[in-house]
């Protein structure tokens, strides 16, 4: 079962510091078939539903040449988590680990990544498949996947060094 | 030649709202060897020097468990860079396009994401290759791989869905 906002058996929360060193403005809002936390996928599949990246104004702009890229990586806000449990039981079982080893929504910045297939765009609207979160959920980024991407700006000194081996 | 903080010649800058949609807290710090924008690489590389992220307390609990991941993901915040530049000319040859096709730390969210080879952890401090940001750079969360990880909590319904071929 997902976690609603229940604290398990064996699971730490924290007191933490309020969570105002940066602030995040959504600049989207995304469109998936997952009404409910009880449905929602633990992970995207590149076969999966056809969802729909609704970029807000002034940032439509920025798509601007991302039809390039088959694949982009998405950064979404996880607004439904809590974010104090640090050890945490997936299994609802008494076992706990760590939530910087768990791909779990709930974590001090609830912050989302996935990667996805681009399919088109259509002014402020991207169409993808791979996303698993809940329909509704803020956009906060969209960027070339890593792997596709080249620098188009000069290299710099540090793309050069290398460590021990 | 890296961007300061200067408009370049067919760029374009907005007024942006307020980022007051959520906060940010920073559970740690990254320690790298580049201390300038000019020598920063633009690309981490796995071969790279050994940096060190260094995670704040209440959060090192957290860890535990991550050493089962021989890569994870490091989200961290790019707190020089401005926000407000959607069309951006990486060559400064006043070509530009948009910020969401670039890879560029300048973004309306400055979030960067890496893809980083985990070395080791001792107590409070992650050792990792693979990164390209400045020293002292602020940190927002880490997960395993995605192509690693794999859940541990019971599938739902979504885990199955799939859309049109």
């Amino acid at each position: 079962m997902v976690r609603k906002n229940e604290l398990r058996d064996g699971e730490t929360a924290i007191a933490a510091p309020p969570p105002n060193d940066a602030g995040l403005v959504f600049i989207g809002r995304i469109h998936t078939p997952w009404q409910d936390r009880l449905t929602c996928p633990r992970q995207g599949r590149q076969d999966g539903p056809t969802c729909r990246i609704e970029v807000f104004e002034p940032w439509v702009a920025a798509l601007d040449g991302i039809t390039e890229y088959r694949h982009i990586e998405v950064l979404y806000w996880l607004h439904l988590s809590r974010r104090d449990i640090v050890r945490q039981s997936p299994r609802n079982d008494g076992v706990a680990r760590g939530a910087f080893s768990l791909r779990t929504p709930v974590r001090p910045n609830p912050i989302g990544t996935q990667l996805v297939a681009l399919l088109r765009v259509e002014g402020a609207n991207v169409f993808v498949r791979g996303l698993d979160c809940l329909d509704g959920t803020p956009l906060i980024d969209l960027k070339p996947d890593r792997t596709l991407f080249k620098p188009l700006a000069p290299a710099q000194a540090g793309d050069f060094q290398v460590g021990e081996a």
